[in-house]
């Protein structure tokens, strides 16, 4: 076997497809995002498609509180959890987070990622013959935790309570039962009825596992999520969120009752065998969230860019997913297009709108997926939709809105 | 089914067996590690079973690194790799960790767990019919990776060449195969034979994957781990280490080909759906790399701290695993004493050794693990010799040397 021959011919393969991905390399600028620089293309661009929701990667409480505790504790944590890895500045962030979601506890991860494949895949495995019922547009972190975990899984329609209810009913009353399902959807950016599915699990005697990542900061009085939003944070058993995207920073974690953060602490491998986040990261997702809490611009001005760009965006008949979210998805379906689009974009236009395709999303439904900031000016909204409008007229693609993919 | 209960049991029964875990919550001082406070304890310990090895995690280079990369460009990275997340500092990184390992690529992941998780279980389940033979000691990481693979797993005996050989030699030469393992085994601290392990993968056409994640930075003249210090680094298809050790911050990478990092860049689900490390993590821990490429005062006054303990100990007559590198672990054979020798340790002499159970070793082989680190003083080996010697006495614990475990 000639392993790189291997390797090369399965990179070709996706280079065929369009579907090969090259990374901007970026570096952003304290206080001046969403513009950055592209060291590896035209220089000077505006981000269009961070997760960084509110630009809080940049907020001056967020870094004061990493340079803080740089000074106080130095750089790492220098070990695993149990092992000299657990800080203060852990213990502090938990309890931040156990608060923000109405629990009795909170645990952290090194990721989201790591935070549904270590949960999922530990409460999975541990309770004896326990089903999992799974949306079928779960984010690759939940699928890889159902599948690590080697439990029974059943995917239901995404979003689909019939559904959902016929595959519970089809289960014994008595036999452990795991909704795993998102908030918000990040790729259409559609959101689940939780409280429909928090009323079947309870008839049908389910834990509800409800990953709120690209809800957590955004929505809810104080950054909650939309479980928050809509009252329904004390009928989940467990909410997952990172502290990454809204909040700017890196890490993941649930919140859940003190057993079963306890149980997870005790015996995902995911928690136990890895060096702790530094302290400083704990830190600095802790002023973010406690900022969040009590401030509403950043949501609110957020919103309003949002609408700003839906609104220029079916003036000019650009097809884009319709959904309640800040995430705006427009449709190209076709991974050459989009990834040419991207490239235009870039190259004349210094707009920065990675091309989102397989197996991100599903093929024929490439997109460019836009997310609009607070710290977006109205000037670079002018300039997205223009540069917009002239690739579309210049790649000869279709200007039908699409109400729903 | 009561799932509150079913929770509740199963942490009952870790405690029962003594091995339920407390964490102890710290707090590092800038420049004055190893001594920290112990929140939940007795105020002020020294620290005596911390990872960050070199005592990097405090270095001015490193702080100033960190510093310098959040006002220059935020807190966190954005997005994934692909989508915006991509910056310069993990460019300038990759391109670091290449060189330290004389590799043409590198990548990075979130951490060192999640690098082992993700490399290997993509190598092994995208490659046709891989088999992997895998030291029956590897770390939960490697384990946990080759399990998600669902590739044929083959275990051959700790370290026993016999046993690789009779493992590969009944395999059909032209099958795809990848022997994977460590090169200091971080809970014993014995140490590989790589060179023979290599000859043996080229004699029977296997790839080589080498976790050197308890050597990077303290091995080699640069740092480059034993497969450095031996002069083996070009006969091993991957490089596994990790940025929370002996670097002081935190994350995971491969090195190897430019096309095995790009196939697993490419097709790793723990490589692309996750938020990349913040900047600033990757500029401290490329300033920590640098730095240990040009210094050898560190790794050699570790070294002499290593020494010196370990000949105090025998001169008292507890019992180590004799070993050639930088972990002492000292035999306690038994949950409950471990822990209870941890607990008086932390609260009578203000020493901090976690107790190492179950399942981090095997059961009957509970340990005290001690890294003696250069910012160890002489007075705190003094101390931490006579506290063990005290409490000895007071279990009425055995005193003879012990060869091997
Ligand atoms: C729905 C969802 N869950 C989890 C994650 C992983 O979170 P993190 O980026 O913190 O690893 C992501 C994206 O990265 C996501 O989109
Ligand atoms: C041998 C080995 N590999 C990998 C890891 C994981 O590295 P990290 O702590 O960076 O996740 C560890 C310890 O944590 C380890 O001991």
């Amino acid at each position: 076997m000639n392993y790189q021959d291997f390797f090369r011919s399965e990179l070709d393969a996706l280079r065929a497809d369009g579907n090969y991905r090259d990374f901007a390399e970026l570096e952003r600028h304290r206080g001046a995002f969403p513009s950055a620089t592209c060291h590896n293309g035209p220089g000077e661009v505006t981000i269009w498609c961070s997760n960084d929701y509110l630009g809080m990667g940049q907020h001056p409480k967020v870094l004061e509180a990493m340079h803080e505790a740089l000074d106080r504790t130095g750089a790492g944590a220098g070990g695993t959890r149990n092992i000299s890895g657990t800080t203060h500045d852990h213990v502090l962030l938990e309890a931040e987070l156990a608060d923000l979601h109405g629990k009795e506890d909170a645990l952290l991860f090194t990721s989201g990622y790591v935070s549904n494949w270590a949960a999922l895949g530990t409460l999975a495995s541990r309770i004896p013959n326990c089903v999992v019922l799974s949306d079928a547009l779960n984010h690759a972190s939940m699928i890889e935790g159902i599948r690590h975990s080697r439990a029974q899984k059943m995917l239901w329609k995404h979003n689909d309570l019939e559904d959902l209810e016929a595959k519970l009913a089809s289960l014994p009353l008595e036999q452990p039962k795991l909704i795993a399902f998102e908030s918000v959807y990040s790729m259409d950016g559609d959101i689940s009825p939780i409280k429909e599915i928090c009323d079947l699990a309870d008839k049908y005697g389910a834990m509800t596992y409800l990953d709120e990542v690209h809800a957590v900061g955004l929505y809810g009085p104080r950054g909650g999520g939309i479980a928050e939003r809509e009252g329904l944070m004390d009928r989940l058993t467990v909410i997952e969120g990172t502290l990454g995207k809204a909040f700017g920073v890196v890490g993941g974690y649930i919140a859940a009752s003190a057993e079963l953060c306890d149980f997870v602490r005790s015996f995902a491998s995911g928690f136990i065998f890895t060096t702790a986040l530094p302290p400083a990261v704990a830190a600095g997702a802790a002023a973010s969230i406690r900022h969040l809490k009590q401030s509403n611009v950043e949501r609110e001005s957020q919103q309003a860019n949002v609408a700003e760009v839906r609104a220029r965006l079916d003036a000019m008949g650009l097809p884009h997913i319709e959904n309640p979210s800040h995430i705006i998805p427009v449709m190209v379906g076709d991974p050459m297009k989009c990834k040419f689009i991207s490239d235009v974009l870039l190259k004349e236009h210094g707009i920065y709108i990675q091309p989102i395709n397989y197996p991100t999303v599903p093929k024929g439904t490439e997109r460019l997926r836009i997310t609009p900031s607070p710290v977006h000016s109205a000037e670079d909204i002018d300039r997205l939709v223009s540069a917009l409008e002239s690739l579309w007229t210049q790649c000869e693609l279709a200007r039908m809105p699409m109400a729903a993919q």
